[in-house]
């Protein structure tokens, strides 16, 4: 699809002086336009050190109502709100979010200069944005939580020649406007452009966990997907300390289910503060690398803060350079 | 009284890539316990970067409902909560404030280790934490807003002997403890610590303001103290432009206050974004140094995230050098 994740905070519950709480950004290779999965505290100061603009912003996904992925909200809505945005800004999430962040907007007197359109991730069904297919799925944590699925919704498409000559449709405009995803009217009926365009290869799809302690909950989520995005809070070692790992995963359990479901690119995301780059600080965060790669043989990537990936064509998730912090 | 300005966050509106929303904290010299006024989103990050701990954190005063001044609240308590911290802490703020934060920890599911007590800004009277005095200002500006004046309780106080011995009071612990700001019962009276204390200079008193456009109205905060700490957001050539100015002083209207009041030494802060260290990405910040000098003659400082500053004893406050980020 075109879309490259860029990690805006990587860690669990607190932010660390590396790491950000958690926040995602979806964003479009050419440039407009993009998405966020999460809003941590201090997001909208993360976003200050990527290209990224508060204008373009189109659409966030808050996974649950804990303050390490949602704390980040209203000082971001109200940034963009003094940056002049314009075009509405659509907020999925689960119960409780669209009351708090209309009761903080509110009480702190903050007035916003565009629109929020607020959907519950409870019913979301498939919702579309733009040129991209979003699913939600329930998942287990100690609150209501959600994972999505970002499918594109048109592949490189190519126009139906073939179909348009059957149906008599005029070649000219009309068939540009088709082309490029637009529904027409000729002759007093809609022609609905999906009808009219061929995909010439498989949806690019990633699917972008929440706070989970059954990856398994995202097997149908992954079928046809070629990244997931997963929380690994901890390794097994941690996790036997059940009161830590309670409502999370490990880099073994996540590394199991994404080897049985075949994925080809697991990035792991979400660590506890205690995994440090500086073992001298704490654990090593290479523990966590260690854990999964023994369980899991495809693609592994450890999300940092500003590590941007980009699905290539062939199905392989690669890190991109970047040199904007 | 030992205390130290450490600013988190000097700018207005939005963070910056130099300058966070507003935060500064008070703390002792000794290290022991601090105390915070305001606390604008990602303050927490900024105290990571401190030798700062939230487990003494004592204190917090709002001066305001506006999200740049209150939106690091709950991620500052989640996180003091995950960490353990039992102490209670003081929450001191207008209106609005107690219910957006009790609001925030019940729709977030957030449960705190340690107890808030919030107290009332509006009708705060004279509030003692340890050996400071605390009174508020009522300020102007878009929304109620209030200025905190910091005053020592007790400076360097000494025994009055004469009177212990006069009232009979035997040599002992009890002298220890009337000494150290106790009160004592002794023989079913209570003794007052503060009866019995000699102070041996005048007191050193901080005041602190809000978002404000009439700095006069702090002139009784300001009759007997050696610091001011005042927002100006814009210079005058800015502020021109009425809309920005709504509610808030410029350079000049403050150094004009700060002179005719007599205050030894100013802090400005808060500064609107437009103004850059580098002139080359906006107006030089050098431009309010420039017009707050050609009115106040006293000693002047342009606030920065991380400066640190001591007053003296004679009455000078001076940048501290730290190397803790």
């Amino acid at each position: 699809m075109g879309v490259d994740l860029l990690f805006l905070g990587t860690s669990s519950g607190t932010p660390t002086r590396a790491r950000n709480v958690t926040g995602l950004a979806l964003l479009e290779e050419t440039g407009k336009g993009w998405r966020l999965v999460d809003c941590g505290e201090a997001t909208q100061h993360q976003v200050l050190r990527t290209p990224l603009s508060l204008h373009e912003l189109r659409a966030i996904f808050i996974t649950h109502v804990h303050g390490d992925h949602c704390y980040g909200l209203p000082g971001l809505l109200a940034s963009a709100g003094m940056q002049g945005k314009q075009e509405p800004l659509e907020i999925i999430a689960p119960d409780g979010i669209e009351e708090w962040v209309r009761t903080t907007l509110r009480l702190t007197r903050t007035w916003l200069s565009f629109e929020l359109n607020f959907h519950a991730a409870e019913c979301l069904g498939e919702w579309r944005g733009d040129n991209l297919r979003v699913e939600a799925f329930a998942l287990s944590h100690r609150v209501p939580c959600y994972g999505y699925s970002f499918t594109e919704a048109r592949p490189d498409p190519r126009l139906d020649i073939d179909k348009l000559d059957r149906h008599g449709i005029p070649r000219g405009p009309l068939w540009g406007q088709l082309a490029r995803g637009i529904d027409v009217q000729h002759e007093g009926r809609t022609l609905r452009s999906d009808d009219y365009l061929i995909l010439t290869r498989p949806p690019q799809r990633m699917v972008v966990g929440g706070d989970n302690d059954r990856p398994e909950l995202l097997a149908e989520a992954c079928r046809t997907a070629q990244v997931l995005v997963h929380e690994a809070t901890y390794t097994q070692a941690v996790a036997n300390d059940a009161r830590a790992a309670f409502g999370h995963s490990t880099a073994a359990a996540v590394a199991t289910f994404a080897q049985s479901a075949g994925i080809a690119n697991l990035v792991l995301t979400h660590f506890s503060a205690r995994y440090q780059a500086d073992p001298k600080r704490g654990l090593s965060i290479e523990a966590i690398r260690d854990e999964a790669a023994a369980l899991y043989e495809g693609r592994l990537f450890l999300a940092e803060d500003f590590a941007r990936f980009r699905l290539n064509w062939d199905g392989a998730l690669r890190r991109v350079c970047t040199s904007n912090q």
